[in-house]
């Protein structure tokens, strides 16, 4: 895939400062600042100030905008213990991370906290996320600022520099850049198609998902086995590689007995999209080359995230994360806080018997950072299943109701023709115990209900558009013919 | 990817006939001779006569030659009871069977084999393991003809045609017209980058391998659904998708009784090497398909294929099958067998416990014939275990060496570094029971060693290159720079 973003030779590109100003920014301004300006295989020290590198001399199909502020000497000391690697000569120094796909709804909450616990943060995106809602007309519930605004807002808030390359990771000459340049001790990777509805549109989405998620983690694990061989993989996957097996679901593995031998193995997974499918191929491949080539990595088996705020981007508006409620990106959940708002029936797919796990927001960052400050060991394969409590899609909408009614507003719930193919009624029981013991504080749902979803609804609901709400994607009904989307 | 034929637009391409004169083929000549030239959207029986049909007015990256003889109706009748369908109204009409990678080793005796036996059959290949051979310096022992030599020969001694389409699956435009056109009741195929060797010589190898083979399966899937929904799809898989667990490997699914609940799941996969992880990429991605649209699977997972000869490919040497020895293609059978021949020693890669499953070139295409005489329910996935007897690679060696002994030779082994990443010592026990259920008389390897392979090496020693013998591709070294062959 080309990037998104593409910087063209002589002109220039009008950016504002982090304190509000206006400037006119010109690549040879800048060739002329960096100290070695011309190629990004520098080291990290030598990019300071606030700087967009171009690369004249290459034609490539990318190109790196790189976001800083000030060096990293003048920030302000942060409070936080956390962030900080012992290197070998006793000194500890600030741990690096790079967040792919940190544009994106959990990946921009992330880079926050863990910029603001101190470690040093990039975030790799090529904001393909922006793109889809182009295409598909859909937007954000909530008002969602330009990475660039975002980066320099959060400079000016708290001191902090987060760098920004902007680059597509399937292209491996622009990963390999980023890992040169950047140097990451570990690498949190959000970068991946994230939908199951959107994969299930037509072959070319289908196509697509998979192309660009098993492609792009493969690009991750190379580019991390040749330039960083010590740097920990994050990687997020789902609960849905799971499916909804008669038995209990474990944390990756299963010990198996059979005509009396016994072996611990990769838990049976039973994938039920393109995108969910996805996931299981990246799971599969990382855990090839963690036996293989000695890479340290944790799968974050992810269950559905809720919710609106964090500590970090309730800060000011301009750091304000994005919102699905729509059919295709948006999570039950989020459309049921949506559609109480608006006074429009809560739409259970099938008989509600989904059973998943669930976490707020607030949990995904703290799980993401103690995958980060625990990591796993080289060669190891870990997995944790990062969710805080499970819920039926009919007990959700009970939720929401009663939740709707103390704000006084008269929620109905309709059950509509199921999308998906899915049990509607089914067992499910899934650990979750690995984050808990590294000392995670859970936010249960009942009690950020209120606070983090279905006021923050309310309070943007003339931006809703009912027309995306309701299911637009058929897991059966999709071709080979390519899905436009009409006015 | 780019197909590997081109037909320019107004040259002409010279072929030989069938009763082996030649004569110049002129696209305009073929588009007056066929009812309804301009596309390739027509129905099968407008397509009849030797003809290779080109497109002038679309300009695509793929081309279609299409070699055929005679109309059907004008075919000697065949005294095989297979090979036939039962229609609606009760007549019996020819099974259409498509061979995906039908130039390959195990796809050219397998098309060969259903045509013997009745079946009408289609080849779909772009030719590029031909091309492999080129780009690494590689050759098969055994001279083999074009593909188009092949089928005119095939076509003289037996009267029966095979239709070719050149192109690649990845090509989802191509793909389309192929099955719009050929209309196949089943598709076998074996139309992957098949080599783990190759998977892992480096990045770009690694990205193209699982490009290659998950991406073309999914467009056979969703071909299957757009335009064929009854086609039976018979994939080739690999016993290599198991790995080597320390519990018995039953045939796709295991029945799990854990915490007191029982389910059966798919039987957990731990592939070790990037091409056996794609085809545990396509288990998932068609396992699913079956469930969702209802897609009649049967996932073939084979041992490691050895022998030359079948019936058909022995009845003159231009249907010759090819035969792989070097380090990338070789399998550890073939290359011993040659090494012997060559006075060259056996090359077991460390230890030599490594056991795996077997299987003689004539049960590959049994085993295939037996799958699409017996298809798959519709949403079924059905998972066998293709081969017929476990062999460590000590064994192999004994074996050789013993056969060699009778042959005069003399036989020696030594262990070579191992390149790969692989349990050298363990338990292997896989249950292989289901096509015997359906009819497959094995061939024994103690029988077939002789004649079907040791002979042959011996027949073919002057062509083999001994630079190709040793491995040439580590597991632990492969990294992100294109690896070129010098001379």
């Amino acid at each position: 895939m080309a990037s998104l973003v593409s910087i063209s030779g002589p002109s220039s590109v009008k950016i504002s400062s982090i304190t509000g100003e206006s400037s006119t920014y010109t690549p040879s301004r800048t060739l002329t600042t960096l100290p070695c300006p011309r190629s990004l295989q520098t080291s990290r020290s030598q990019h300071k100030g606030l700087s967009l590198v171009w690369q004249p001399e290459k034609r490539h199909t990318f190109s790196t905008v790189r976001a800083s502020a000030l060096p990293v000497s003048q920030e302000a000391p942060t409070q936080a213990a956390s962030g900080s690697t012992s290197t070998s000569d006793g000194a500890s120094k600030k741990t690096r991370v790079m967040v792919i796909g940190g544009d994106g709804y959990c990946g921009w909450a992330t880079a926050l906290h863990l910029s603001k616990k101190g470690y040093e943060v990039a975030i790799v995106d090529n904001l393909i996320r922006r793109l889809f809602d182009h295409q598909l007309g859909l937007d954000s519930l909530t008002p969602i600022s330009s990475i660039h605004n975002r980066l320099r807002r959060w400079k000016s808030l708290t001191g902090k520099t987060i760098d920004l390359f902007i680059g597509d990771i399937c292209d491996f000459e622009f990963l390999a850049e980023t890992f040169k340049s950047f140097e990451p001790n570990a690498v949190v990777h959000f970068g991946e198609q994230r939908s199951a509805p959107y994969s299930m549109i037509d072959r070319s989405r289908a196509v697509f998902t998979q192309h660009n998620n098993v492609i792009g983690t493969l690009n991750v694990l190379f580019a991390i086995k040749e330039f960083q061989e010590e740097c920990h993989l994050v990687k997020l996957g789902t609960m849905g590689e799971y499916g909804t097996p008669n038995i209990d679901i474990e944390e990756g593995y299963i010990t198996i007995t059979h005509n009396g031998r016994t072996d611990t193995l990769p838990y049976p997974k039973q994938a039920s999209s393109f995108y969910h499918l996805s996931k299981v191929h990246d799971s599969n491949n990382i855990a090839f080359t963690c036996k293989a080539w000695g890479i340290r990595a944790t799968d974050l088996n992810q269950g559905v995230v809720y919710g609106m705020r964090t500590d970090e981007t309730e800060m000011h508006e301009e750091l304000c994360n994005r919102f699905d409620y729509d059919g295709v990106f948006g999570t039950a959940l989020n459309r049921f806080c949506v559609q109480a708002a608006v006074g429009h029936p809560l739409t259970v797919y099938g008989k509600g018997g989904q059973t998943r796990g669930y976490l707020d927001i607030r949990d995904t960052v703290q799980c993401v950072e103690l995958a980060i400050a625990n990591p796993a060991n080289p060669s190891e394969f870990r997995v944790f299943n990062q969710f805080t409590e499970q819920f039926s899609v009919n007990e959700l909408a009970a939720l929401v109701t009663k939740a709707g009614m103390k704000l006084g507003l008269d929620v109905k719930t309709i059950s509509v023709p199921n999308p998906r193919v899915e049990a509607e009624e089914h067992y499910y029981n899934a650990k979750h115990t690995k984050l808990i013991e590294l000392g995670l504080k859970p936010h249960l749902l009942s009690d950020s209900l209120l606070d983090s979803i279905l006021n923050f609804a309310i309070k943007y609901k003339d931006r809703v558009d009912q027309r995306q709400i309701m299911p637009s994607v058929s897991w059966k009904k999709i071709g080979v013919k390519p899905k436009t989307v009409t006015v």
